[in-house]
């Protein structure tokens, strides 16, 4: 490791693995997929929930380790982007301090959607330097995307997931009867995601939303088909994520839709959701997308149809070019300089551009405004 | 990736790599060594150091960034223990935000003691999921200990280090000249560390100390001799975390010394330093070693001369044996429920116990303070 008389070089090769795990009703009793992590014998579990899942389950969930003779700590913290603050961090924190784990084989168990996961993940990844945990995601948005990757993250000062880390979780356990519980507004803010991945890189998942997606939807995907669509979702983002998991390539095209829905987001955090925000990026990307004859009109009135059919409402009326265009550019910085925003190539294909002018998000906001329009004139 | 129809395995190599750089006089104009990393044309750099480098270096660094153009913004931060809080860690964070820097080539520049750079390292952790940051240490205990590894973190709840990252810094630079202007007790702080190398993995380093250390003590390190323990110390700690770098091996050589210790720091957070509770443990521990055999009256008796011939204190009246049981419960608690406590075999040698008693440190202590006594006496 010396180099020279005055030079050391330090060399690791830190070895990265975790699973996903599709386990159905996951805490009957007789399901042992999420004790099979970690030691069961004189054991404790830290489990932390959002407030929507201790409404809907928080007795299975004490019943299920209690049967196990688990001496489980399961707190709740509120639901809600506006809840991923340092004060819920810190909550979890103090909570941590005063029902000590075994930092090797107690894992941390979260339970709840995306902001949920994103606070724990970070809690696990900074107390006592990195603690074990799994992630059991109950929202679709959850479940198709923020629990199948490593990053984490809180919001401060005003900035979103400004504090975090990336930080890979033991495992990931699916659970998707956890789904039934769901607002359809919120399986439809999963289905959003689903349907970036199908624009942006699988036409045969895009084809695949176009013939069952509405009757998955109507039934919460409990149903074969919705199976089939979970999970070449989540196949896609693995293939997006796994090679790339630390974000070094800034190139991502998973990134499609997350270029203005920051800005979005950052100014409607209380009423909008993530996947509302990205959907609405991804259809003022897209007619940019058309304007530069990188998608047919064709390809164009099939996305729009496809919304439409899924029954997904757009609210085009908080598009404004401005925050837009600040949201790009702040995104152009946080991507080292460049815009690199992901483009639709047709449906399934996928190109980057780093020349957005405002003029073009001026366009194309007034295009899907004049189309919103005619849609409801035809209703 | 995809196991089978249930389940999807993610894998990845992270590459960690980093240099530790021998730097002297690192903010003369003409040394270019901290403008190495990052970009230099219309570039930022955030500079946080601690106050005890504010007070003699803060003119020389503002002039080091102005004449190369750099616009740097830099801030200080109190120095000690007491302020190695999460006030400290939201203060650099502020201050960020309200100073943007480009996230893959500005990179933050932590310039001061560990408490500084642990502190800084781990705001760079997670700050933005992550951005690159060097470490200048310009105490002896970061020169020697805490710049070189990755670990950081800052106290909370009463608990040391509670929260902090495995956090790798792009580069460390060493300057020994920082050294100067060190209290002679800080000087002898890191001492300890160094004794603590010696005593368990390097007679060589330890017969150095015997021959060379009161005078470099005197130099503050800046004589040839100084040079050669110096790097000794550095090449030995490097041999021990390389290979270990997240700490997954938990029976670990530097944690020699890292057993009471912890309790006495946490009692005497305000007057006691880091490198002064190492040395009580080191001989609490040491004296448990010859009580078992596992070195020589002998060669206790060198370890009592180099201390004392190195001008270092031993202020034994703070040690209480229930609160180093406690201590030592609390170590075991951390590493996962073995002892693992580090002990010399010989000068240069180690091993691991598990089985340390109460009477044990009961005794030691007697021993230690019979020794103090004894001492003052021929005084």
């Amino acid at each position: 490791m010396k180099e020279s008389a005055s030079r050391w070089r330090v060399n690791y090769q830190q070895a990265i693995e975790y699973e996903i795990i599709n386990s159905p009703h996951l805490f009957q009793l007789q399901n042992d997929s999420i004790l099979s992590v970690g030691k069961t014998e004189q054991a404790r579990r830290f489990v932390v929930m959002d407030r929507n899942v201790e409404k809907y389950y928080a007795e299975e969930i004490h019943n299920y380790f209690s049967h196990h003779q688990i001496e489980a700590k399961i707190i709740s913290i509120p639901s809600g982007e506006e809840h991923k603050t340092l004060e819920s961090y810190l909550t979890i924190v103090q909570e941590l301090d005063a029902f000590p784990i075994n930092r090797r084989n107690e894992p941390i168990i979260a339970i709840g959607g995306g902001v949920l996961t994103d606070i724990v993940g970070f809690v696990a990844s900074s107390y006592r330097r990195g603690l074990p945990h799994l992630k059991v995601p109950t929202t679709l948005m959850g479940y198709v995307d923020a629990s199948i990757g490593i990053k984490t993250g809180i919001n401060i000062n005003g900035n979103k997931n400004r504090l975090g880390a990336f930080a890979p979780p033991q495992k990931v356990f699916l659970d998707k009867t956890f789904l039934k519980t769901l607002p359809k507004r919120h399986i439809l803010n999963g289905v959003c995601e689903i349907i970036k991945l199908a624009i942006i890189k699988d036409a045969d998942l895009f084809r695949l939303l176009e013939t069952h997606g509405s009757q998955s939807i109507e039934e919460y995907f409990q149903n074969a088909e919705g199976d089939l669509i979970l999970d070449t979702a989540i196949q896609g983002m693995l293939e997006e994520l796994e090679p790339n998991l630390f974000e070094e390539d800034l190139m991502r095209k998973v990134d499609f839709g997350h270029t203005f829905s920051y800005g979005l987001e950052t100014r409607h955090e209380t009423n909008l959701l993530h996947g509302e925000a990205v959907l609405l990026d991804m259809m003022v990307s897209s007619l940019i997308a058309k304007s530069r004859q990188f998608i047919s009109e064709e390809d164009i009135s099939r996305i729009f149809q496809l919304i439409d059919q899924l029954g997904i409402e757009l609210d085009t009326t908080i598009l404004d070019s401005d925050m837009l265009w600040a949201s790009l550019n702040e995104r152009t910085y946080h991507r080292d300089g460049l815009q690199r925003v992901p483009m639709p190539l047709g449906i399934g294909g996928c190109t980057f551009v780093n020349d957005i002018k405002q003029d073009e998000i001026i366009n194309a906001v007034k295009k899907l405004e004049d189309r919103m329009i005619l849609n409801y004139d035809h209703a």
